[in-house]
């Protein structure tokens, strides 16, 4: 049996246990009638933006599919690609559409008690991780089978269409979620005092309908393709590294490691679940067995398809590089760290000194990152040449289906705490859903560390399948094209992440203006006695989030062509040496100082520092505020970013083979 | 006559013009006796600061200069490096006295008019100007008649020297002013009420010394360790590019270039003159005909010695560059501007907005002035070869005398305000010095745009040297070393912000505290009946700066050599790749970030928006204070560190050449 086939079989695999949680989360009960009303304004909030977003990436993906038609063998990149797009969207769809199920059921779970809700929210994670594993197992395998292995490079096509679908969804995603959540902040939190998820404050449901097309389906769309694309970068790389004849076992390896780690993902959801013990544990118990597992597995079927034993250590060197990852994005985001706390002690300076101070952890946390990334690449590439490069990518992202888990578990219990506060639950609901929020928030920062290093990875990975593809054995930077190229990368990411932090501003702003609007015209909402205008808040975050995705797209798509075509495949070469760790970089810097002001500012409302409502607090509010957009919109937009840039580079590599200006 | 007789005599000129200007300064009258004994504080704490400095300076000196014995031709290395770092301490130490005597005559002189006092402090920054042009041709030139032409590449020590001193004198100095300035804003301003500069709040001294520790010594500095880098990367480059004896010509080049640079200043002076003009108009008719002076003079040497019109056409490029890079930042961060008045609209929302919008504007401010160096590279690259890209960076630098002595205006002029108002001047007096202050702001923030791209090209032209030095004619980035080190590359600019952000947000608080010490303690301060304690502001600052130098120094001087030795000459090369680029988009993003944030707070202060004391300043006065430390501290001590770690990196190249782990 070809190799394909035991991959498609682990893709549906995960894609069975994918409907079995979403099954086993729909059948539990529905909270109470006014939990409902929530729960569907949520729904109908976030079908509304995707369906728009919908409209703009159907534009985007034809226009590139019927391009791609005219490239040498076009119709297959463009089968290929079509499918990339279509899994990727899929993939967003039925996350976004379980969580937004998942979070009343988790707080009516809560009345059982903390446990239960924990194991809703987790099974309700568990279909998006699950679900992106599937579809891009089966896709692949799918691919493989119609092109056959020696036409792997045509597969291309494939992870640039789950790039595209992945920058919309981040972007768009991104956009629409910090607007609403700063806008609903700084009026509702700042002026009128209100609490987080007051039914009063008339950008609330943009905010939770933000928390579900941000971090549930941007995310769930960015793993994706940080899987999907790192499969091609290894299977290209494999094609590239190999003796004549000897390609179908390095194409196979990778495939088995993927498919180990379904199984060791499987397994790992036996660990994480709860009675008595610490939740956190549990979840990182989850991740830590599925490490083990899988490295024993790969340990073996190392062993006994006769492959080298480097190419085990490189797999072990991404497995590995997980976990350190995990560890250092807690170690400087964490609730009670040292660098946490150092920022909520610059808040007592006021809210100047408190971002300073929160740029400041910001910029600092990205160094043992890097370094952690660099020391895998060293491993990898010591053990088994480029090949272990790639390879160490897949053992990285061969546990998607469990970081991806615990990731969508934060939406869903952010979601589940706002029902409850607006649907009046019980204090010991709140008290319930509060605890997973908080936990939830946590998850969300450190799985954010896995996927900037994964997609710094896996664009490591594609660099290395491009300079095979377009042909250069050495891609000298002394040439001064080369340098101008690596300039332009270098700047990239940072001229990106300015439109998305303005569209943010922007929007916000606007956000700002309708709910004081709202305060001062609609007579009785403060107390209560009057329901504000929802609906008109969810508008502003959809159309502007929207309007504000394609420049930013634009940008990741047409630089690279231009460099491509005008300065040549060398140039275009050096754009990705200066883009990728420089996104890399950047992207850490603006994840982390984000998640560290966001939990100072938490780390203060516990109690600290004079609490909540003190001036302490409202300066480490603006702290929390700027780091809104950094972590959840600019930073891992710079992911799909990296991604989008390198796999249209290898895609329309033979163009530029073929032409180019100088 | 060899060539560097002209040079030393260029340079010569250029000293005593600076004496002459001096001269000019120091016989005007000083004002009265309120204005003397403020002038005076601020004269003790800047040497107080200085002297302290020194002592580190001097212990890190000294022990290079002695472990430098021991490379190579190590003795003339020593000397070069020790004659580099001399002249390079003094530049910023002549610039800085003569600046601290010509603040309170530019105040002393707003009595007879603006025009007057504007006249006062151009004459005060052209001593600064000319003494760095000054001091450097002079050091060079004098080392090159000493090692002989046939030695130039000991002339990195020369480099070296004076690039260990600008990272003092840059992070030291950038820690201290901001620091101050921070705490006395964050108290005085947002607290108490107080205008800026008001004498009654305790860290106001402190705040002015910094501007001259900062803005001046510091700027002096890093300007000089440009001018000199540049001079040496470009005579390495000849050296590497000649054809066997065809050398002399291609080192002269440069020199007579840098000859004809000393002149067009002199020359410039005459237009930045004013009587009823304009003040910016009269500043920028300043640098527009020192451009045009420089380029016709240019042109003429270029025909009349023989040597290809190419040569013309790349030093044309970098004095191109050099209006390009004024306007763009103009553009960005001019007190009017439209991304300014974005972030001054933005504030409205509220202080987050503001924030998230400044650092919106100063990501995408990077653009165009990446845009510029890289036309500037490949224009000189096409007309030239490696050798245009030396002697592009040499046009730019040509005009270094004109552009600090505007630069060294601005923080003249900012003491000459705070005198006036501690002074307690009549009310034309200081609305003189106000008007001389905004200009000073603009100044300083459009040098800074060619400070960093003057860094950028001149590290480009260092790299170019390092290969030649190392020996490396092709550094292939499909290497993972280099990979590797091209991450860490990307990563040290992180890295190294990060401590003097760090630095700043920590000393600022504990100003903060002791301003609200002094508020509680000292009883009638508030009423003007009794004197704050100035002096320990003061000393705030000064051990905190001294503190949080070292570890940064270690990290720029450390990093390079570990990775040269640990992981080879390659990988240093491709830390020099990824690190370059990356710093100059990060300086470029937190200088301009920081510039327009400053001018939104100025541009709602001038009655916009509900002007001073409305929440919307208050907002914007956040934003201002996040600038601060991003623009005078961390974005600008980043020129600072790329040319140390560039340097450094040809200084050792013998040593990773004949050792290295890997």
């Amino acid at each position: 049996m070809e190799f394909y086939f035991y991959s498609l079989i682990a893709g549906v695999i995960a894609l069975l246990f994918s409907f079995g949680f979403a099954y086993s989360v729909l059948r539990k009960p529905e909270g109470n009638k006014k939990m409902q009303e929530v729960s569907q304004a949520i729904k109908l909030g976030a079908k509304g933006y995707l369906s728009r977003q919908l409209k703009v990436i159907a534009a985007f993906v034809v226009v590139l599919a019927i391009a791609f038609v005219f490239l040498p063998n076009g119709v297959d990149i463009s089968i290929a690609f079509v499918v990339g797009a279509v899994t990727a969207y899929l993939t967003a769809y039925l996350g976004m559409n379980v969580a937004v199920r998942a979070n009343i059921r988790t707080t009516k779970s809560a009345e059982d008690g903390v446990h239960k809700a924990f194991s809703t929210a987790v099974h309700g994670g568990a279909v998006t991780g699950f679900a992106a594993v599937g579809f891009s197992l089966i896709g692949v395998s799918l691919l493989l089978l119609y092109l056959g292995t020696s036409n792997v490079l045509l597969l291309i096509g494939f992870g640039f269409g789950a790039s595209i679908v992945s920058l919309f969804a981040r972007v768009g995603g991104g956009i629409y979620t910090k607007a609403a959540d700063v806008g609903a902040d700084l009026v509702g939190k700042t002026e009128l005092n209100l609490p987080e998820d007051d039914p009063r404050n008339p950008a609330v449901i943009a905010d939770l309908v933000g928390d579900n097309v941000g971090d549930c389906a941007g995310m769930a769309a960015d793993v994706y393709e940080s899987y999907s694309v790192t499969i091609v970068a290894a299977l290209l790389i494999a094609v590239g590294s190999a003796a004549a004849g000897a390609a179908t076992s390095l194409l196979a390896y990778p495939m088995y490691v993927l498919s180990i780690g379904v199984a060791s993902s499987i397994i790992a959801m036996l660990f994480t679940r709860t009675r008595k013990q610490n939740m956190s544990v549990a979840l990182y118990k989850g991740i830590g067995s599925a490490v083990i597992i899988a490295a024993l597995l790969d340990l073996a079927l190392t062993y006994f398809t006769g492959m080298p034993i480097g190419y085990f250590a490189a797999v072990l060197a991404g497995l590995v590089l997980t976990i350190a990852l995990f560890w250092i994005t807690d170690y400087f985001t964490g609730s009670i760290s040292k660098p946490v706390i150092k920022i909520a002690t610059a808040a007592k300076g006021g809210a100047g000194t408190d971002v300073i101070m929160g740029l400041s952890v910001g910029l600092k946390s990205t160094w043992p990152s890097v370094l952690a990334v660099v020391l895998a690449i060293f491993v990898s590439y010591e053990s088994a040449g480029l090949y272990g490069i790639g390879i160490a990518a897949v053992g990285m992202l061969s546990l998607t289906a469990t970081i991806l888990t615990i990731d969508s578990f934060g939406p869903i219990t952010d979601n589940a705490g706002g029902i409850a506060e607006m649907g009046g639950a019980p204090a010991s609901v709140r008290s319930a859903t509060d605890k997973l929020d908080a936990l939830g928030n946590t998850t969300k920062a450190t799985t954010k560390g896995f996927a900037i290093g994964g997609a710094a990875l896996s664009a490591t990975a594609l660099f290395v399948a491009f300079a095979q593809a377009v042909g250069i054995t050495s891609l000298d930077a002394l040439n001064p094209l080369i340098t101008i190229g690596i300039f332009i990368g270098a700047l990239l990411p940072f001229l990106f992440s300015s439109f998305l932090m303005e569209a943010v501003g922007h929007a916000a702003n606007l956000m700002v203006d309708e709910v004081r609007r709202q305060v001062k015209t609609i007579k009785g909402m403060l107390t209560g006695k009057a329901k504000p205008d929802y609906a008109k808040a969810v508008d502003i975050a959809t159309v502007n989030a929207i309007k504000a995705l394609i420049v930013p797209e634009l940008i990741a798509i047409l630089v690279p062509i231009a460099v491509g075509l005008v300065l040549g495949k060398a140039a275009l070469g050096g754009l990705l040496v200066g883009m990728i760790p420089a996104s890399f970089v950047l992207a850490l810097f603006m994840a982390n100082a984000g998640a560290a002001m966001d939990n100072a500012k938490k780390y203060i409302e516990s109690g600290k520092f004079g609490g909540k409502g003190s001036d302490t607090h409202k300066a480490a509010v603006v702290g929390d505020t700027l780091g809104d957009p950094l972590k959840d919109t600019a930073g891992p937009a710079l992911n799909s970013m990296i991604k989008v840039v390198s796999t249209i580079s290898i895609l329309l590599a033979p163009v530029f083979v073929a032409f180019a200006l100088l």
